[in-house]
This record gives C-alpha cells, structure tokens and sequence, in this order.
C-alpha cells in the first residue's frame, strides 16, 4: 500500500489515474505515440483535450454561456491575469481572508484601483469576513473572493449573493484548493479559476471558467497568451497548451464521474472533515485555530498545544506512513490536506496515529 | 518497435525517458509519491529540480552569469515577456526570418517601439537573412532573433556577433525548436528562451536563461509571475512550477549526457539532416525550397512536385509507422522534425520511403 500524502499541492492524485498513465506512456490507445509526444493539433490529442472539457463541464454542471479556458501560469499568474482582463482599470473590490486572496489584492494593485472590501489579517486569518459586513463600490469591476484559502483554512460553506447584497459586479472566486470538491452556483459567479496541482492534479495547468459577456475587455498590455478572448477563440490553442497536465486532469475527471461525481465527493468530503475536525476538538493535545463556521473541509492546519514536540510528531507521521504533515512556513505547527484523491481510510489512518501520539505525550 | 514520430512538436521522446518515467509514476526513489504529488517545497522535488538545472548548465555550458529559469507561457508567452522585461518601453530590432519572429515582432509592439531590422517574408520566408544587411538602431534595447525557424524550416548556422556589427544591445534568441541540438555561443547572447515541448519534452515548460544584468528592469505593468527577477530570487518557485514537465526534461537532460552531451547530438543531427537533404536534392519528386546556407537540421519542410499526391503520401507513411509527416497548414506540404530524440534509424526509414513512393509515382 502507498503511504498517505496530505501535501497541500502539488498534491496526492488517484492510484488508478497514476496506473493508467503509467500503462499508457509509451503508446496512447494504439496510437504509437505517448500523450505527450503528441501534436496538439492532431486528431489523437483533440479528441483527449475535448473529452476533458465535457467532463469537466458535466461534473461542475458548468452552464453553457460560460467558457472553460485551459491556461498556465496557476493562482499567482492569474492573480495579474484576472485584472488584466476584467478591471479596465478601475475599481476592483478584494475580500481578504487569507494569504492567498491578500496575493490578489497586492497584484491587482498594479492594475487596478483596488480596495480591501473586508479582511480577517486582524485576528490572523481564523475567522470568516461575513458578505453582511463586506464594503462594496457602486463602481467596482469585479469582486475578488478566495473561496478556500489553503495555507489558513479558511473556506466559505456557501458563495455570497453579491445581487441580494446590492453589488451588480461580477464575482471572481480562486477555487484552486477545493474545486470539484463541491458544486458550484455558477448562478453567484462571473469568473472561477484554480490552478490544477492541489484538488485536480498537474502542476503547469490552470483552469478558468469565465462568463461570455466577461471576455474581450483585456488592457492593452495584457499578453495575448493570457488574453481570455485569444485563449478562447483559439479553443485553447493559440499557444501550445499543457498537454500532458491536461491529460492527466481529464483521467482525474473520468477518476471523479466513477466515483459517482461531485456530489458524492462532497458527502465524503463532509465526512473526512468531521472525523479530523472532531477529533482535533476534542483532544487535549491539538488545536485548529479556525472559527467553526469558516473551516475548509480540504485544508486542516492544526498545532500541537506544545510545539517542542513538533518534529517528533512528523518523524513519527512519516514512519506510519503520513507524508506531509507539516504546516506552511507562514503559519507553522501542521497541516492536513485532505482533497478529493485521499481516501476515508488515509484520515482514519491519521486519527488514529493522533490519538496514539496523543496517549504517549498527553 | 514504435513507430518513427515527426511531430514539429509537442514531439517524440527517447523511449528510455518514458520507460524510466512509467516505471517511477506511482514510487520515486521509495518515496512513496509520484513525482506528480510531491510538493514543490519538498526535499524529493528540489533534489529533481537542482539535478536538471545542474544537467542543463552542463550540457550546454551556461556561464555563471546567466541565470536559469523554469517558467511557464511557451515562446509566445515569452514574446510579451521578454519585451516587458527587457525593453523598458524603448526600442526593440527584430530580424524576421520566418513564422515566430513575425509573431513576436508584433507582440513586442503593445510594449515597445519595434523595428524590423531585416526580413524575408519577400521570399516567402526561404533565405536567410544576412547580419551584415541588418538595420540595428543605436537605441535598440535588444535585438530579437528566432535562430530556428520551426515552421519554415529556417536556421542559423552561427549567432551574429552584434558586437562586430557595431551594436551594443544584446542578442535575445528563440531557440525553442533547436535548443540541445548544438551547443549555444553565450558569448553572442544576452537571452535565450524555449519552450520545452520540441527538442526537449513536455508542452507546458518553458526555460529562460538570462544574463544578470539583463534582470531587475521589468516594466510596472509585468505580472510577478513573469517578471525574471521576481522568478530568479525565488528559484523559479515563486508560483508552483510544472513540476512533471521539469522531472520529464531531466531526464531528458540525463539522457542527452548518456549520449555523449551536445556535441555528439550535433554530430548526429548533422548527419541526419545531410542524409534527408541529400536525398530530397537529389530526387525529381520532392523539394525544399530553403537556401541552403539556411535549412534547418531540425525542421525539414518539403513539398512533392505532384501536390495531388499529398494525402497518398501521408496515408503510405503512416501505414509504414512514419507519422505526423503533414507541413504546417501556413506553409503547406510535408515537413520532418528530426529532433533530438529523432535516431538516424528514423530518418533512414523516411528516406526509403521517399524512395519507394517516388519510384512507384516518378
């Protein structure tokens, strides 16, 4: 059996996705080509790259009118690229909730005239800025939301109804650490991207799922590859796209319609994240410092309540098998990264080793 | 056997590199991960990451001053970010002498005052142009040039030395599609870019290596992500790279080195391409209409004198296992990618085609 890897991204991806790819490396379906020797115009790789995009379209129940782009430059190339294509250079409204959506707000500085419509810097990224409570400007282009903030946990349970809240701009959500973890309300979004290498798989891939009406407003200084309207009306193709990382997402998404879709994802997803969740409550020695209401059922940063005892824990982590434990530099003490690919039995398994550690130091 | 694969790119790669990667997708090195899961951060990547840097400084002999980056975007996302980076609003010469330097002629102009210094679209993009006819503006911030034309088959044999020709400014190459062929004059060069999916792999990868001082002097409106010096001081880390693709070019690069490194691939693309050439000259039903002190090693277009032929050809090479052998739709006709991982078994094979299908429609 492999060991359980809880890396935060790049990140674990299903046994059999790795299986077949392995199988497949060397001649794709009788093609005497492997995936990624294969012309980007050919027959053989169009047929892989349009079976990702449907299923991927029929697992996010993606509505027609918006377009899926495969790009590259993950989170942090389209923290320049959304601004780039939707600000216009005017009012963009950021809601901090974490260290990635305070990337996004410093990036798009350099583009747009932007501001902090609510922040949780104050109590160190643990609470949930409530949609009540958000400043919005009649003016703003779009408003930036981190929808699961990796690296501090946090995760809104539902997306804000920026409509009901007044604002007439669209919603900009970076799902890169839980899409296809739960469904989306496409009906509250204008624009979703996320870079592969945490809840999909390939580092190098980025998705974006962008409304119709949002493409073709780009600066003028935006690269034509990062252009949504090049990107889109070259189906993808105005570069040379990462073919392989697309490969690998479109087994990863067949992995997820096998396992019944989105929706069965999101029931186990619920339940690993009461197991670890509960237990972190109710044991004596560990703690996760996020507000209940905002915790990510994908990230789980947690500390031990003596933090000497740090390295110790990860060395024994490591001899059972539990790889990748340990918290972001910016945060510290641990960090459970639980996403589609790790089973039930990888959090159990975590658990267990929890209490075991938990009876030998408590 | 595989069958001999002529894709212009994403292209065909040493068996032993698939193999080895196949046999490493779920285990690297007893790590328990693929390398597709492993963090970034982690000690497993960085230890593949500082390999295929030190391989390719190597191989190619990388003076100290330069630096390497990994990045993302492929030569045309480099045709927006070398300008941004390099040319600091001012000017820029480019040599046009085929498909890509067109494209990035244009694509400078949303960030600097270009200029074609020569050009030889009159012909159809089939001489090359001279140094010494080159039009260089004192101001000039760089001069760009595409040192192998993989659409129309077009290469420098030697780099310009601007110095001789009284030009201060550096050289920026494009060398995707014969980067690894033959060994680089870093003397002659301030930049050199490549996508990686030609001569050395995965589509998705792009490397850069750039002089020190040519770092530091982006434009305000460069996205971090692209911006060198924001890449260089974190180590190519500053958003998570294609790790797959980086793995896939070092072993790449350690296959090169097996080989016996550059020079000896030079010695044999040099006999590959004089083979085909030779034939192709000397035959009555095909021809390559470069001048001859400018064909490409690398990318060999040809057209059959009978164009009505076209599709039985193609259809006769496949069924001989000679695959993707159709010229690119801007040029038309056939053309040959003999890359790298391109054996002179390979091109033997298309040869005796040629022969046969010329004896059996001559």
């Amino acid at each position: 059996m492999r060991p359980y890897n809880f890396s935060a991204g790049p990140a674990v991806l299903p046994e059999p996705v790795l299986a077949q790819a392995a199988a497949e490396m060397l001649d794709w379906h009788g093609s005497g080509m492997g995936v990624m020797e294969m012309s980007h115009r050919g027959r053989e790789f169009i047929s892989i790259y349009e079976q990702a995009e449907a299923d991927l379209r029929s697992l996010l129940a993606v509505p027609a009118q918006f377009r899926i782009l495969f790009m590259q430059g993950g989170g942090l190339g389209e923290n320049a690229i959304v601004p780039l294509n939707l600000s216009r250079g005017g009012q963009v409204d950021v809601v901090v909730s974490g260290a990635w959506s305070q990337k996004s707000a410093a990036e798009a500085r350099r583009y747009a005239d932007v501001a902090v419509a609510a922040s949780n810097e104050t109590d160190g990224h643990t609470s949930l800025p409530a949609p009540a409570s958000w400043q919005l400007r009649d003016g703003a282009r779009y408003v930036h939301l981190c929808s699961n903030e990796t690296i501090h946990g946090v995760e809104y349970q539902q997306l804000p109804d920026l409509a009901a809240l007044g604002c007439s701009a669209p919603l900009v959500i970076d799902c890169s650490s839980h899409i296809l973890s739960r469904p989306i309300d496409w009906q509250r979004v204008g624009l979703a991207f996320a870079g592969a290498q945490k809840n999909i798989g390939p580092a190098g891939l980025t998705l974006v799922i962008v409304r119709e009406d949002l493409i073709g407003h780009a600066l003028p200084v935006c690269p034509s590859a990062f252009d949504y309207k090049t990107v889109a009306d070259n189906g993808s193709m105005f570069n040379t796209p990462p073919t392989y990382a697309i490969y690998i997402a479109g087994l990863v998404f067949q992995w997820l319609k096998a396992q019944g879709g989105v929706a069965a994802m999101e029931a186990r997803n619920i339940a690993k994240a009461e197991l670890l969740y509960g237990y972190l409550d109710r044991s004596g020695l560990y703690r996760n410092r996020v507000a209940p209401e905002g915790r990510s059922r994908m990230n789980v940063p947690f500390f031990l309540h003596d933090e000497r005892l740090n390295d110790s824990f990860l060395a024994g982590a490591k001899e059972r098998g539990l790889l990748q434990l340990k918290g972001h530099k910016s945060v510290g003490g641990m960090r459970a990264s639980i996403y589609n690919a790790m089973p039930l039995d990888g959090v159990q398994a975590l658990v267990a080793y929890l209490k075991d550690f938990a009876q030998r130091h408590g």
